[in-house]
């Protein structure tokens, strides 16, 4: 039994954790931190777990930690993360991180949309937590550093055409409709229910942070810098992502041989599901599926590509990670 | 031109008497103030009001009040109302108060479930603002105070089978569900759109304030005190509050006379329409209307009514009052 | 491993079983069958399950099935369902029947509210298959009758009080809303999105199959005939049901007094909670618990009662029913 | 007074049109129709309508319609339309047609993308109902093409670029989300309320016949054949169209360029108005008004623009273009 802890386990990526965990065979949740202010019992805490898991969220203390967990998945913010991930490492745990803190490579990147990086000695051991791009890099590390949402649609979306050069690197253009559940836990007048329901909009206009966490990966699978232009808007609804990326082809190309290519180059992965039409948001809810449609329109490549933003955008990936750690079936609970 | 001010505009409430009054072939908005952070130009603190009515929401000041308004829509909280509703009397407004502050005649039952009450000499002269029954007395006042929205769905409900002694007095039950939208615009974690969305739960248990409120027309409608059993629901969609009305037969009645009783008790209420079958929330949206529909289940005479509670249940209501005040047509601006 | 076959595997109950199936470390799915017109690879019909289970669904085989098979959950409508229930059970196979079919003990009932019933003779055998209520029935039967959704939040809400002998039975009151899946998966104008969405009905006055149903089952718990007037609505979600009952105490009775014997009375049973509050749907939805909470209001007690309409009100209450058939712990897949 | 008939009034744009006529100063509604299983007192077939308007929607009789009726709103479907509008023009009607067939002027792309066009003499001389491109020729015919919703949001977003030369032609790529009333009011298997609900998903890809009509617009606009890859999804909500535009500057512009160029170009234009960040689809809903964002992400000028689709996208646009064949205030209904 792997012996899970879930540090800042008050959000809605904890939540999804724990309910992921309580279906897991080999792996059990045994440690639960929060802030003072927001400890209690797991079913006080979150309704949904009344009777299900009897456990008290505590504050953190790494002794109790090093006693209690093989894993730690880290729910922590960006910046807050990387103070704790070091003594995590210390007291011997592999750490599945959820910040962006060890995912961008470049420092003066990360520094630019976050702040000063503190721990620039694990941001070099960390791998990045897409295993199907990074399988390899995860099963050598104990530090993962669990993907963004949107680059994770975005990222399994483009990998196929640029792996194969097949489209220019100029301009890609990710246009992403994100559920609510993406904006976190705490109240707020954008998404207050009556403000949010019956409303959709577009935010972060040329400045979300997940750009350039998407131009490192895809860069990386082109191999040459590739210029992404990311547009998020947020949708009235709890869950999911849906990315349509459209790219420009550098030799004409049918939308069936796209085809055939994304079914090749995902043939071996069971959590991305090439699809014959676009994909519904709904289909991968409460899943740790991606599944993606790949087509032409007149001169552009339009992959549409879809997520729950909890599971395979967080928490289900963060456990697929972990199942690669402990050299587990990557697919234990995530069923 | 009666010469509208609002009085606590940034709300819900505020927004849909402007949304109103915008059509309001008798009527203009002239002057809206809220408190001082929540000033500012009419279409940025309500992007619906772009391009739409050029006025700035500015702070109260009474001698401006006086020499720019007819009458006040005033949409300021419970206790906050009666602190300024003398002074806008005596400014020379009449006015349509949204507060409960003049509501409940019995100031001992007030107090219970509010507080102390200040003005007792202007609550003896408000009519109570239903004008379906109490038409007469708002034509004679200056002062309004426009009736809650669960009491509004209620007391139509209830009216015509307690005014003609059908039912028993001792127990009525009044089960409700209401839009998001009757709790106001401040962001608070059970209306956070996580939370809310495919949600649905009970609030107010034996103490939600329009118990007395409901008791105390219903009670008048009958002659006699009635004994209301009144439990609030909320349910994730933004406007309208459908009731469910079970009450106990004197004698049997059947649902065909109750149809009948109901067609007759209302047949000169534009705004209240006699329904076939159940009323759809959806039918009363944005509209003044109450939708009723009486029938029979074994022992108990069961009445549905539906209204939009910003609507009929506030602003709708208002200016269907203020249209009594100022003897015009009751249903301008509300066809 | 425990075999199992589900018939009628095209409709929301057959997904949700499947849903929960896969997850279930002693059972699993070989045998999926439905009208030859919705056959067809799962992964196509219900886009949720491409890459999760590779198996179609085919026209029901009975010689297939009884080699296939230990249980079949049988997922056909009324009175479908009881031509094929015999055979079934003469295939050698154990049945979990979603329809009302074996449900309602008492033939005139049945056929008043339904149609005739052609096979009495497994009605007499059949347990009705709430657990909390019927487990020892449940484990001497090879035909499970599982409860309807609205039955189900109903029967846990009154049981305590009635089998205490607490509250009166000439009038209990069900005031019940639903999510939309409980309407079945076939497309009307009713549930067309824009009509439903921001929308909230009644339906089924005095005449909801559900009522006969409620009554058999909370009068067999009080030792007495309960007259119940259930009164449904749909409100806009996917899924889940909020019961409010309201019934009369014989004496007065504390809402603390309540709790305590709510407490007691499902201190043992793991799918029933007891809230400090009022339900709240979402904390239920895509779990197999009821949440309840019972208060006092002025001369009423009134018991709040919450499930997801496809888990506890159909699918999971199946699955729990199937693994008390085979001795199973009762709560596997259902965690 | 104008006198308005509705023909094809059975649907959401008949609807949205009464509601909007039912607070027009200075047009009445006289005349509705539909095929004959859809008549009926309007009361009964829109339950929103029930004491507000009292006529019956009866099957068309062109020498009624010719009594009653000045103008006529066409709501009739695709090439159905074409048989009707000759006949309604020469009963001495001025038309407004919702459909698509006096939209396309060349036939040849009308035909690849619809079918035979039957009535050529009138496409001639339709003019395209967008008042903010096409004002001029409204005023001087009797027959309008009222565009289409994607169209409407699709060519105020771009037109002010393309007019000024700013930006390339050979790829303008639009990606929008639509409220599923634009899929009409005939229950189906995607718009069925569990299926829809939590969902979002992409269609018509390459296909959709709104794709050319975009292009005819913006290309008349820019003087020059504009590529068009128009891209819509479909969103869980009731009303509105938000569109993402990604177009290439032809040099490097500022964002603020960009917002003083659209400022300037709708200046005098009342119902288009300029955001200062993403508009948001609640705050155009049922009104007449887009709401447009113009800004510049990297080497992209990205426009945002939102209408209801059947308000500035279908019945509001009808009715602004009415007033406009009458020499009425073109908001009179709209305000």
């Amino acid at each position: 039994m792997v012996r899970v802890a879930i540090i800042g386990a008050s959000g809605y990526t904890g939540a999804d954790s724990i309910e992921i965990l309580l279906r897991h065979p080999q792996a059990e949740v045994t440690y639960l931190t929060a802030l003072p202010q927001e400890c209690g019992h797991l079913g006080q805490l979150f309704g949904q777990f009344k009777g299900r898991l009897d456990l008290d969220v505590v504050p953190l203390d790494l002794d109790v930690l090093a006693d209690k967990a093989d894993v730690v998945l880290c729910c922590l913010p960006h910046k807050v993360s990387m103070g704790f991930v070091p003594k995590l490492l210390a007291a011997g745990c592999k750490v599945v991180d959820f910040s962006a803190d060890y995912r961008i490579k470049d420092v003066a990147v990360y520094e630019k949309y976050y702040q000063e990086h503190t721990d620039q000695a694990n941001l070099k051991v960390a791998a990045y937590g897409l295993p199907e791009l990074y399988r390899e890099q995860i099963r050598h590390t104990n530090l993962v550093a669990n993907p963004g949402c949107f680059p994770t649609t975005a990222a399994l979306a483009c990998a196929p055409v640029l792996a194969r050069g097949l489209v220019k690197t100029d301009t890609v253009i990710v246009n992403s409709v994100t559920g609510v559940s993406g904006g976190g836990k705490n109240p707020n007048v954008l998404f207050h229910f009556p403000n949010m329901n019956e409303n959709l909009f577009a935010y972060g206009m040329g400045v979300h942070r997940h750009m350039p966490e998407i131009e490192q990966v895809v860069s990386d699978v082109a191999g040459a810098p590739v210029n992404v232009i990311f547009q998020p808007h947020a949708g009235p609804f709890d869950r999911g992502i849906l990315s349509t990326v459209y790219m420009e082809p550098k030799e004409e190309v049918s939308a069936k041989d796209l085809m055939a290519l994304y079914e090749d180059f995902y043939a071996n992965e069971r959590f991305v599901q090439i699809c014959a039409g676009s994909p519904h948001l709904k289909n991968v809810s409460r899943t740790n599926y991606c599944h993606i449609f790949p087509t032409v329109v007149k001169n552009r490549v339009v992959i549409f590509s879809a997520i729950d933003n909890l599971v395979k955008g967080a928490s289900g990936q963060a456990i697929q990670n972990m199942n690669i750690l402990f050299g587990l079936d990557e697919s234990l609970g995530l069923l």
